[in-house]
């Protein structure tokens, strides 16, 4: 008898990854494109379709649903809209597309409120039914949850935590305006406040490295060594976070906040700080009542294991 | 043939307004206790219950459920907890007490969700299943829906969307925080801001008045005739709740905002502004879509429609 499956998808901009992934979330089998080897949408599903087909038969999967994460993807219009870090330009139909050659349930929604309907599903916020996924990458994503239910918002786009203004007229974000939280508590955030606080600082280790080789590890392991313009780059970076939550917090409530991602890497040099500086900050109704605790879901294979859930959640 | 009601039931510091409305949301009859005239919450209720007992017979009218909007009522816990405002001290146990005389289901939220589900129920939000709700009076209260149900947090506390820092080291607010939304863009906000303004300008009729006199409608009036103070008074609230927004915008986002009470009724003044300075600082993808809308129910009437409408919504 064929074992029942969804196909979990994580589109980037460089890799896409794809797995089998059972109804406790388990990848039975994984596999992987390179996202610009395809110039057009159709290409690139068409590819993707010849391989599930082809592994579906050999390992005896029946897949009955399809979950995808994606930048700028779009939970209501079945989309992805507008991805800066695509080839594929403008309005991209995905749902249309795939269900078109797959013949079965097709769901999209973007990178971040994937992986939060994975830590819901699979991870660990399955007993909880309101919190807040932030994941600290090259960005800041964010997923909220409330009643046990992903917020999309009535166009699909809720979540953008990352553009919350926490420094008004600060560093210029990507979105053109400035001060977003991004820009300091992201990797490249911290990269780039360790970029400014070693230039006073001519024995910090820093300064062995430019700019574009200055990686969030290497800001670890100085701050680690008390390093203090990299100790410094994480106390922004917590101290932005912790006050952007505390704000946060008065719209839902939630029972916890979870990080995932690079910058959540570095445990302590931003859990506990963030959570200092969020509880310094929070209304007393609120105060010493939220967790602040790791993503279950590790690595590559969250992503995978979000868009997974987003379909199983949905089937 | 005895008509269904619902007991709507608003408790505020000073004034208790209580009403018989049908699930249209019609008020058939009302009626009002002084709250300060009962030293506890027992005897409070006990004179309700005789009060509402006789109307019921006299009126023929069947009451099915009871809605209670309160400073501080927890939906969860089904109680009042630490209302500043009120004589009754610690945590009041409401929904137990008053189900026990009328035997019947009881509901309590705070003022502002009430409101919220008021509007969503009878109001203009009828057919929106996300957006925003800001009561604009002595301070700033709200209540927030997504996907067609008002989040009430984990612990029944949230949407406190009045202590979003708005300035970081800014006003001091009642919370004992500083720079909170409320202490900019309520009615006191306002009338902080022109005692600021005014001194600077002598000829300003704003100094007629000593700030204890100085009222919201005397502000609005002088800015009707161009006073500076008063204007910039009206500027400031705008532009602290137009950026707030911009944020709070990008949790949840929402398809309308709406505004009520005591600042709302200043209309242009508040609606045109704040959906300025909102849209200007707003995330590409938000842009242009969100409607900042009047509150259909009008004055005392909400909060008794708004409470009637939370039990109506339940059972």
């Amino acid at each position: 008898m064929l074992k029942e499956v969804v196909l979990g998808m994580d589109i980037g901009g460089t890799n896409t990854d794809f797995g089998f992934v059972d109804e406790n979330g388990k990848i039975l089998l994984r596999s992987h494109h390179n996202t610009t080897d395809y110039p057009t949408f159709d290409s690139f599903v068409e590819s993707i379709y010849a391989e599930v087909v082809r592994l579906e038969k050999e390992n005896d999967l029946k897949i009955v649903g399809i979950g995808i994460g994606a930048p700028n993807g779009n939970y209501y219009n079945g989309t992805i809209e507008y991805a800066p870090n695509l080839k594929w330009k403008g309005i991209v139909p995905v749902v249309e597309k795939v269900r078109s050659l797959f013949n079965i349930p097709v769901f999209i929604t973007n990178d971040a409120n994937a992986a939060t309907i994975g830590e819901m599903i699979f991870g660990n916020a399955r007993e909880i039914k309101d919190f807040i996924y932030i994941t600290l990458g090259t960005g800041v994503g964010s997923g909220v949850v409330a009643n046990g239910q992903l917020i999309y918002g009535h166009d699909g786009f809720a979540g953008e935590i990352g553009h919350f203004t926490a420094e008004e007229n600060g560093r210029l974000c990507g979105c053109g305006r400035k001060g977003c939280l991004e820009t300091y508590s992201s990797v490249t955030g911290l990269r780039k406040s360790a970029e400014i606080y070693k230039k006073d600082f001519p024995n910090s280790i820093l300064n062995k490295y430019s700019f574009e080789n200055l990686t969030g590890k290497i800001i670890y392991d100085a701050a680690k060594n008390n390093d203090y313009p990299a100790l410094k780059a994480f106390d922004i970076a917590a101290e932005k976070l912790g006050k952007v939550l505390a704000n946060v917090v008065s719209v839902t409530s939630p029972k916890a906040i979870f990080f995932f991602g690079g910058l959540a890497n570095a445990k302590d040099l931003i859990f506990d700080q963030t959570k200092y500086y969020m509880e310094d900050n929070l209304l007393k109704v609120y105060k010493n009542k939220i967790d602040i605790l790791p993503s279950l879901l590790k690595g590559n294979e969250a992503a995978i294991k979000g868009a997974a859930a987003l379909a199983w959640n949905e089937i």
